[in-house]
């Protein structure tokens, strides 16, 4: 068994969703030492939020942002929890609801996703920063 | 500490939300030999996902299907990605927001699920074909 | 390799969203012992479930209920699973968009939460009663 953990910054993205997973697999050198096991990723914030999907087109990651925020939009009148802007409990939500941890298995030394799946990092704030990951990798 | 890692296929189901439980154990023999350990299930798809809910009552998978894609309709027009047709960029939402892997814990060679829990498939397309799934089972 | 697995009761909570942080900790002294590893929490239940969010204003809390409450009403005139009250099938869709389990990454004998971070139990039953939770902590 090999235990392999890492604690990463994002370099601050603007509001939506992007594909990070070869900033993921640039910083998991030793993913090829395991034959057997799983990656953990998991977000140290409660506006920014993890998420597995399509890789290729980035009209997914487009209408993705335009369909949470039209669903969860800045405006509602009825939170209290607004101190940081009209998208602070937005971004709340969203990354309640999207998660913040992903789960993946690792096989031959490589992530299991299918052909399609990319991580994506969604960032729900107007200017969220820089963000923290923590890598962690276990297997044999 | 034991490993087992398995890709396996679901035969096609149609849209909406299937219990899938049984075809998972089905295809975990190693189960048994698990004291405490845990189970992934992840879904190499971006549009079709994995949830766990109730087990005993066909209405709530039907009442979920009918709730979720009325919340994110097949007839939204500002969708731009939409080449598979206009359940295309719903599934993909729909499959970032209940996800594609769960992690049920194992205890004495058995998942540690409530009475009233069982693992759901989540069909999001209207001809998804056949889906694949690792499962990888981890403990002691 | 260390392996601890626990199942533990949550004195019955009111509807809406509670941060239980300190209740795990203080159901899981070993955690102390583990160098690098991952705590699975799962909730055993399809009508409660569980998030990770924001550890210091409760307005956070109550907004998020407020949202969800309202995005996913108690008086949908559809639902056929209604056996156990209106908002009995509404908990079933929060409980799913949710999730039932969360995998926090643990670092020298701590959880690797961000300053803000806290896990929240979201009750989404009128009266749910006790929940029951398996906590299962591994590492080195």
């Amino acid at each position: 068994m090999a235990w392999y953990q890492r604690e990463i910054f994002l370099p601050a993205k603007k509001r939506g969703f992007h594909l990070i997973t070869n900033e993921i697999l640039h910083n998991l050198p030793e993913l090829k030492n395991i034959k057997t096991g799983i990656l953990n990723v998991f977000i140290k914030h409660t506006s920014a939020s993890l998420t597995i999907n399509e890789n290729a087109d980035p009209s997914v990651r487009s209408d993705m942002e335009e369909f949470i925020s039209r669903t969860i939009p800045d405006s509602i009148s009825y939170f209290k929890h607004n101190y940081e802007g009209a998208e602070d409990m937005p971004s709340h939500i969203k990354s309640s609801l999207l998660g913040a941890s992903l789960n993946i298995p690792v096989n031959n030394g490589q992530l299991c996703l299918g052909t399609w799946q990319g991580i994506y990092l969604c960032e729900h704030r107007n200017y969220g920063g820089s963000r923290k990951l923590v890598l962690t990798l276990w297997g044999e």
